[in-house]
């Protein structure tokens, strides 16, 4: 346990010193069996690391370092113990990756599904907070990574499950080499952009931010209903992964739409004021590899629009969590 | 909102700004519909009560003012709104009375049970710290409250649903008055002892401490395993409700054993140098009317016993919830 920790697990609670000169930034998320994923396909390990990131995806969004978690575990009596023993693995690998320390949690029974709950406490500066409010019409709006292929990996995994075999079996003849391995982990275990939202908030480069844990249109939602803005994005510029947009398209399905509605892809959705073009640049250069796409504008009408090829279109609604 | 909620709920996360000079105590537990409570007979308010007041109680455990919450909703679909309002209602009741600020939260449906799961965050001074370590042989054991009258509560609301009237129809012609109204009130709606643990930490009067959520035998065996001592409890000693032992008695049940075993008691068990017995005085007077009972001493011997008019014998172990 770090020195901050004056009380670990074991106790009736967790004692920790505060960081000096922090603010703290703290989330709670769950994963539901049945809900957020499936047991027939979603190894124990992939439970308890997507449990941990999409909490540390709420993390990036504020631009905070992750710090501390509280674990709350919902065990059905059929759980194996080799299979919590795996999840935890999973979780605690993540958790040492982002130096954050478990200090506390509670296990407990349930006649019911699976359950993993976290909260996540991370700390920032209070001038470095990013949040969903701030957006300003004219400001350009940004996204980090490839959409939708974390929703195709989840599709591969469940025709491979429902088949009890390879997806690739009965399935058109598209390209299913490599690339859906990419699909496959990016679902079962997301990155979350940590140290995006450390740099963006470092750089002072983004007006707003969130994640897109929710999906794509649920984000530009979010920050467009905070900073009392709209905002028009483009079809064509949506950075969706090539053997998601082959695979999506092989089964007939709209890839743009897939991209803006569907859940699991942990990446982050931000807007920049035209005159921040450089701190960007500073941005980019930080972040080397991880790709960050221009996807639209700010703007002063609240509305949520679609730019494709026929003209502007409400962006599409809602978005679907595994079913 | 108070100040130090630099963003509250609606965002990725919560900004908090921490207390100035204060160590943080944070706990996290969870209720789940059908292992910690019936729907049936608690109402959907003593819900929302008791899920925060499981939390506070274990703050108080420590001596911490409790300060902010984090709630993790898992709903099952068939959940009725009205239910929700109500279980929000008695969960923010008891938070405004602590001046506990609700920061943030979660919602996710389930196809499972209702549960409750919460992070309660609270603040104390670096050494003031309550904890399950530090008792010492010679300490003197003292319990807050009485004891059993939860579990009665319990069995009398269980009784009355399965009969689908009143408890008392069918059973023994004991006191069945407004004594049990209160065992009922101790079940549904447990008063965590948080001023208690306030003014024991602010005296310095306890060497250790310890809530009661998974009873008496286990909380006794909690502080024994972490101090490195044993305990001697003395059965006359307990502060058995009245009308409790009544009830448990004109049905053949063992007083003393539902004490030490059953949980729901949030009651704080704490030791006490010899030498501290004038702050402990301090103590009883600022606290007023709730009750405090000696009820055993600590030993050198690592054992967990028993005194009773026949000698001494094993503490019984383990605890039962709701079944």
């Amino acid at each position: 346990m770090p020195a901050w920790v004056l009380i670990g697990p074991g106790d009736d609670a967790a004692v920790i010193a505060p960081a000096r000169g922090a603010v703290e930034v703290l989330t709670t998320d769950a994963l539901v069996e049945g809900v957020h994923f499936d047991r027939r396909f979603v190894p124990p390990a992939a439970i308890g690391h997507r449990a941990l990131a999409v909490n540390l995806s709420d993390l990036a969004a504020m631009g905070a370092r992750p710090r501390a978690a509280l674990l709350s575990l919902i065990l059905p009596a059929s759980l194996p113990i080799a299979d919590l023993d795996g999840l935890m693995d999973g979780l605690l690998t993540l958790a040492a990756a982002h130096k954050l320390t478990l200090i506390g949690g509670n296990i407990t029974r349930s006649p019911g599904p699976l359950i993993v709950d976290l909260t996540a406490i991370g700390t920032t500066r209070p001038r470095r907070v990013l949040a969903r409010q701030g957006a300003r019409p004219g400001d350009e709006v940004y996204v980090t990574g490839a959409l939708a292929e974390a929703a195709v990996g989840l599709r591969v995994l469940r025709e491979a499950a429902e088949l009890g075999g390879f997806a690739t079996r009965n399935a058109p003849a598209v390209d299913q080499g490599d690339d859906l391995v990419t699909c496959r982990e990016r679902y079962l275990r997301p990155v979350p952009r940590v140290r995006a939202g450390l740099v963006l908030a470092g750089n002072r480069a983004a007006s707003s931010c969130i994640d897109l844990s929710d999906g794509l249109a649920d984000a530009a939602r979010g920050i467009a209903a905070r900073s009392g803005v709209g905002m028009i994005l483009d079809a064509a510029a949506l950075p969706i992964g090539a053997a998601a947009r082959s695979w999506l398209e092989a089964r007939g399905l709209d890839a743009v739409r897939t991209a803006l509605s569907a859940g699991d892809d942990y990446e982050l959705l931000f807007t920049v004021r035209p005159a921040h073009r450089g701190r960007l640049r500073g941005v980019r250069r930080q972040l080397g590899e991880v790709p960050i796409t221009r996807i639209g504008v700010v703007t002063k009408e609240p509305d949520l629009l679609l730019r494709e090829e026929c003209g502007l279109t409400p962006l599409p609604s809602g978005y679907e969590h595994f079913r």
